[in-house]
């Protein structure tokens, strides 16, 4: 496993609202796909995406919607290069105490995705889709 | 504003049982002070930090203090490279529709920071240290 976080995901409630305090507030470049639904930044290493917090919980586990389900509503991510390394990090971090939440599974946007919690219940997602290229620091391509 | 995360702290209950998941269980690089009572981990680009959870609530608000306080436990930094950005940064986050959290002031490690929440609540640190170093690719330098 690489040692890096590959993105943090912020569930907003309002994603223009938030895409304008990120974009025109703070003045980060902003990658927009009109309807993708998620909204990602070219934030320098670890890149920064928003996206619906019920939408997030939903793809995480139905348990977490709502209010007072203790959802923090941000999670990190780490992409692998290889699919096979989403079932082995998984793994890995269970033998190593955290919490497997979702089971690595297709998902709907192309991809291969798991999350476990840490010891303290910090989610990570662990995904990897054919799509995705890497710079040579090993950050996401977004272009 | 440089469009970059520079770190993502996350609280926890046990700084020794996180260290063994991130460190031994994940294999993730550590660099640890004996006393300091936080743990930098060399994640590329972004770096992360575990911190006691309400450690680092107190060192934002009293108001996050406790069970129920909503404190999502989590808290992504921009560290800045001159002292006058951190006000500077602040005040662009609260005219962007941002809340300011915590003034900038100087702080018991020797630094200068302060608090502000976006548009959903989620928490950054806009900090400056005389000492902080950074890499060609603007992350901190952790030696």
């Amino acid at each position: 496993m690489e040692p890096r976080i590959s993105l943090i995901t912020l569930g907003v409630d309002d994603l223009e609202r938030s895409r304008r305090f990120y974009a025109e507030g703070l003045g980060f470049p902003a990658h927009y796909t009109a309807g993708e639904g998620i909204l990602f930044f070219r934030t320098r290493g670890t890149r920064l995406a928003l996206y619906p917090r019920e939408q997030l919980a939903k793809d995480i586990s139905p348990r977490l919607l709502g209010k007072g389900s203790g959802f923090p509503g941000i999670t990190l991510a780490h992409n692998t290069r290889e699919k096979a390394e989403v079932d082995a990090i998984l793994a890995r971090a269970e033998a190593a105490g955290g919490t497997l939440i979702k089971p690595a599974a297709e998902t709907f946007w192309g991809g291969y995705s798991g999350y476990f919690a840490d010891p303290d219940g910090h989610l990570w997602e662990v995904a990897w889709a054919a799509f995705w290229r890497f710079d040579e620091q090993g950050a996401l391509v977004l272009d």
